[in-house]
């Protein structure tokens, strides 16, 4: 139950339907972070948006990132579940595992990050970019997570629920699920 | 030490002068979060950002956002000090302070905010909007401080440091702070 009058919307989109204004950088920034240019994927970063979301116990941010990350990974829901799981087994890149290392201290604290967590990350291969962007991606879901459950917005229960919003989000982007804020 | 080959500039700069593309909506949001059209003054704003800094143990946002604070807020840097010192004490209004309480929930996560906070907050005179607002701040700021310290970036020691910064900032806004994304 939303502990403020919010319009009927599941998640962040109740927060982005009541404040626009605040909505349209929230929107560009989950943009460029997963969906821009890239040498990872956008599977791979939605992976380490859902990882975090699952840290930070954020059921609509974890339910909705898995599913725009099982859409756009190779091997699906399948990789996806295997991750949350246990990352340390899972069937992905030895240097997603390292970003995922990296993200989850991030998820801790900026000052749990080691100078060993980052070397690792490059010694799997990620670039000084990949490692600044899934630095940025952690602490981005620190917020958003902290966004959508301090308002107390509702999480549809089931993964079946988040397809529709995946598919929409996969097809147009972030910046196309709300509307513009007023104008002036 | 950085982590990763950063421009030399202090703190948050570092990560924006390195990566322009992500700069610009982080700039944005904080330009409409700490000093858009708002019932809440742009220094009790910056009183709840530099407070929730406090918290995650980030100097370099701690230092700039109570710098910003104390340049914008009736009493500067005594009400500051007594701010972070004890919130319950100080000289502020009872609806800042209840504020406050909300924000230091979300930096422990967004499912420690309770109705109970949020209703002693809208007792205290807060609207829907300024505890949106303030959840939005917590949150935001509970990315910032990740950031600034996942990248293991540089805080200028002293509280003179930030002066010019602050200036700045006051004068000029966020969104002036770093060079425009490269266009395309």
């Amino acid at each position: 139950m939303p502990h403020i009058d919010l319009p009927d919307a599941p998640g962040i989109l109740a927060g982005m339907l009541f404040r626009p204004e605040t909505a349209a950088p929230l929107n560009a920034l989950a943009e460029v972070l997963l969906r821009g240019d890239n040498t990872l994927t956008r599977g791979e970063r939605e992976t380490i948006a859902a990882y975090v979301s699952r840290l930070n116990c954020c059921e609509f941010c974890h339910n909705s990132h898995a599913t725009f990350a099982a859409l756009q990974m190779e091997g699906g829901w399948d990789v996806i579940d295997q991750v949350m799981a246990d990352k340390s087994t899972a069937p992905i890149s030895d240097k997603l595992r390292a970003l995922l290392d990296v993200a989850a201290l991030v998820q801790e604290s900026g000052r749990a990050v080691t100078p060993e967590a980052v070397e690792a990350a490059r010694g799997a291969g990620a670039t000084d970019i990949e490692i600044h962007d899934t630095v940025l991606i952690a602490a981005a879901f620190c917020m958003f997570n902290r966004y959508v459950d301090g308002l107390g917005t509702v999480a549809p229960p089931t993964r079946a629920d988040y397809e529709p919003m995946g598919r929409m989000i996969v097809e147009m982007g972030y910046e196309a699920s709300v509307p513009a804020p007023p104008a002036g």
